[in-house]
């Protein structure tokens, strides 16, 4: 008897948990369907890239971005969209940049480059100067000012190659090109270039910000990038002859504050209206290219999880919003912003999940959790394994969300395929031709997949709502 | 002291173990390094496709690809490098084919096609005829001959856009290309336009190989194929008229078989050299692009696994070659010939690899095995996990090796991301410039790491053999 109550437990329970997992199966799979069918984020990308463009803070290409995100948003029937103001810095470039190699007076080879952002202008005529060339900070220390003062620094640490994930091999680099102008300007030098972060060898110059925080305005260097290739040029032509002279002028500047926004749409949650789960991407974009995946890719993607719930037939029980953050490239007013309205409010943010990898195809996700949320995201591995989704590991999770990292609760990153993505990286070809549309509306399926589960089971999972097991 | 011993003799166990992972461990991250950081398949991949370009089967191209390959094999200190002489087809293009939709006289609107692989000519003043749009076969048979009869075949079935791996929406249409002549031959049809196997909607028209087995001569009708969104304006036109006319021009023709060779290299097992294990991709490609992805790509990744067996310091015990396969794309006469070759010698062929599914990022390999080598395959997931390479599913190989298959060998093919695949496939865009070097080169080690696997642990395992467990 006491055998048979056991076994019509274990029945019930297992029925229950097939039931139950059946559901969620059927549930990614109308989600991954909608949007490799209906989907709206290439059409919302194909419009933020080619009919607006680069949308660095403060320019009208943002300002444009934010009204027609909004508009498209309203268009969703969500519960509410609206507009947190946000104050940008407002970095321009100016004309475009020039620069060359001058191997004796009047023989020179033109260079490509680009002022890095945040950057001073050379001197109107342009700068020139000898170059000393080196990989690490360390390296410069040991030259001294002896060896620096009144010449350009050059840094030209390239990305490691054999790193698997392209993001460390970005992390090992950036520091050049985010610090290089304090610590060159430590030992006098006049200026700085920098190798472009970027694994393939081409043309192109990439940019990104850079930093002169606390160096006096009069000890400021102005910094550009250098291609890749015109890197390899320079160091092999300094190896030929240390004498050569490099001449580069750039005419950028930092203009005052303007006032910009965050854009944000809400669909307010059945049963905890109070426990906020955010998707989000940044709709401000380098000025180079058009910002198709670094972020046009994010955004879209996170508008488009809103739709896909809608359209999958999904109530939520917790507010799920979308936030398009202004100003993730130039300083993170957004993101910051946005983290202290919420906890100036009291807002329960409980997860927040960022696209801010590119619109390549989704592997998987990285987590800044505790241990019971992450096992929990372990649990229901199994469900994405159609979608070929394999990739749940702790570690970062996106720079907008950040700062709003409790002890509780869940923030985590898509993680595309990482291979292509400094090919085009904050460069002039950033734009809508490389971004695949199924890759970008797998990413976007991905992302609703995720919110769902955690919607529906909770981020401190109870011991009467389990979810299924592995 | 029995207690005493039977620690020990785990403790031994494990150590033994540890080691033999560890050893694993490093080779692969060898190999992986070397592949990433003086990888040859990129400068392989950037001759063929650029400086001789499309190899379709008897082409000057193909002979020219040839003649490279076996150069460059020579050049890498192989035991043995040699030429396996293959009679293989030769269909040639003709001038450029011309096509228009006819809505009344004079009224006309191009469209883009290009004939497919095997296809007769039209008339040499083109062909005109009213058009019929079906999606399957059943619907053609029941619209039968009264509605068919002196008509061009319109097959307008898309590729299934909710299906994760596009290769199994290739596999949902491809009949239409394949064999749409013959079926619709059957019903007095004089010509056949087929839909582009394209998931993207773009002007490109993509070739591949047709049929007429079975049809005879006088009956054959000529078969082209039409970009993607000159099917969609196709079919809304007819929805619009079905008087319509549909009006192509394509000159192609098959010409006598000629002599050519599959490429063929060879490392000398040092233990069981008579034990064969081959890598391999197809040297011809279609004409439209240069065959970049299809299937240079493989023959490069193949070409390097060799090189970075020996580049790793890895001496096989088994006689490891790579086949480079002539005449894949219409006829598969390499693959055929290699096979009965092998068997005619009484040639042990245990394992063999093909790469044919594009140059993108690797994520793991279908098998064509038996559950034990299955098995076998399954513990060794964890060694490939830091390359991001998560799949081992049971399932095809590829075409070449197909016919080596035994009851108790191991057939594979390395299996890439997929999404990007039949935007390039058979068509003018599958060039160099779409194919990422760290991608190409992932996957040249990836398919070393395999091969390295079961030449150490083998493919029938035995027990003292074992390979760490999952």
């Amino acid at each position: 008897m006491k055998f048979l109550k056991s076994a019509c437990l274990l029945f019930s329970l297992l029925a229950f948990l097939s039931v139950k997992s059946q559901t969620d199966e059927n549930i990614l799979k109308k989600i991954y369907t909608e949007s490799l069918t209906n989907g709206k984020s290439y059409d919302w990308l194909n419009h933020l890239s080619n009919q607006i463009g680069s949308r660095l803070s403060g320019s009208l290409g943002a300002e444009k971005a934010v009204a027609y995100t909004k508009a498209e948003l309203k268009k969703l029937g969500l519960d509410k969209v609206w507009l947190q103001p946000v104050l940008v810095p407002r970095w321009v470039r100016g004309a475009k940049e020039f620069a060359f190699i001058e191997t004796a007076p009047g023989k020179t080879n033109k260079v490509n480059i680009c002022a890095l952002g945040g950057s001073i202008a050379t001197p109107a005529l342009g700068l020139k100067a000898k170059v000393v060339e080196v990989k690490t900070f360390e390296e410069l220390e040991a030259l001294g000012k002896e060896n620096i003062e009144g010449k350009i620094v050059f840094y030209n640490r390239p990305m490691q190659a054999d790193l698997i994930q392209t993001f460390d091999a970005y992390g090992g680099c950036v520091n050049q090109r985010y610090q290089g102008a304090i610590e060159a300007s430590k030992y006098g030098a006049v200026g700085v270039v920098v190798r472009s972060m970027n694994l393939r060898l081409d043309d192109l110059p990439h940019t990104g910000s850079m930093t002169y925080e606390g160096v006096a305005v009069e000890n400021r260097i102005p910094s550009a990038a250098i291609s890749t290739n015109d890197a390899n040029l320079l160091s092999t032509m300094l190896q030929l002859d240390s004498n050569i002279k490099f001449y580069f002028k750039q005419s950028c500047k930092q203009l005052k504050d303007v006032l910009s926004y965050n854009v944000i749409g809400q669909i307010t949650g059945s049963e905890y209206p109070n426990e906020y789960m955010i998707v989000g991407g940044h709709l401000d974009s380098w000025d180079l290219g058009d910002g198709s995946h670094d972020d046009g890719a994010g955004v879209v993607q996170s508008m488009d999880v809103l739709r896909l719930l809608k359209a999958s037939g999904i109530k939520p029980k917790r507010s799920i919003r979308v936030v398009l953050f202004m100003n993730e490239e130039n300083g993170l007013r957004g993101g910051n912003k946005y983290a202290s309205e919420a906890k100036q409010k009291g807002e329960n943010h409980v997860f927040a999940l960022e696209s801010d990898a590119g619109g390549f195809t989704p592997r998987g996700f990285s987590f800044d959790c505790n241990d019971a949320s992450f096992n929990q995201v372990l649990s229901w591995k199994p469900l994405f394994k159609p979608y070929l989704i394999h990739y749940f590991e702790k570690g970062g999770s996106g720079a907008d969300v950040g700062p709003l990292k409790t002890e509780t609760n869940v923030l985590a990153g898509l993680r595309p395929d990482s291979q292509r993505y400094f090919d085009h990286h904050h460069a002039s070809n950033d734009t809508f031709d490389a971004v695949n549309k199924r890759e970008l509306e797998l990413g976007a399926a991905t992302m609703t997949a995720l919110v769902y589960l955690f919607d529906k089971y909770g981020v401190n999972p109870i011991s009467n709502n389990t979810p299924i097991k592995n």
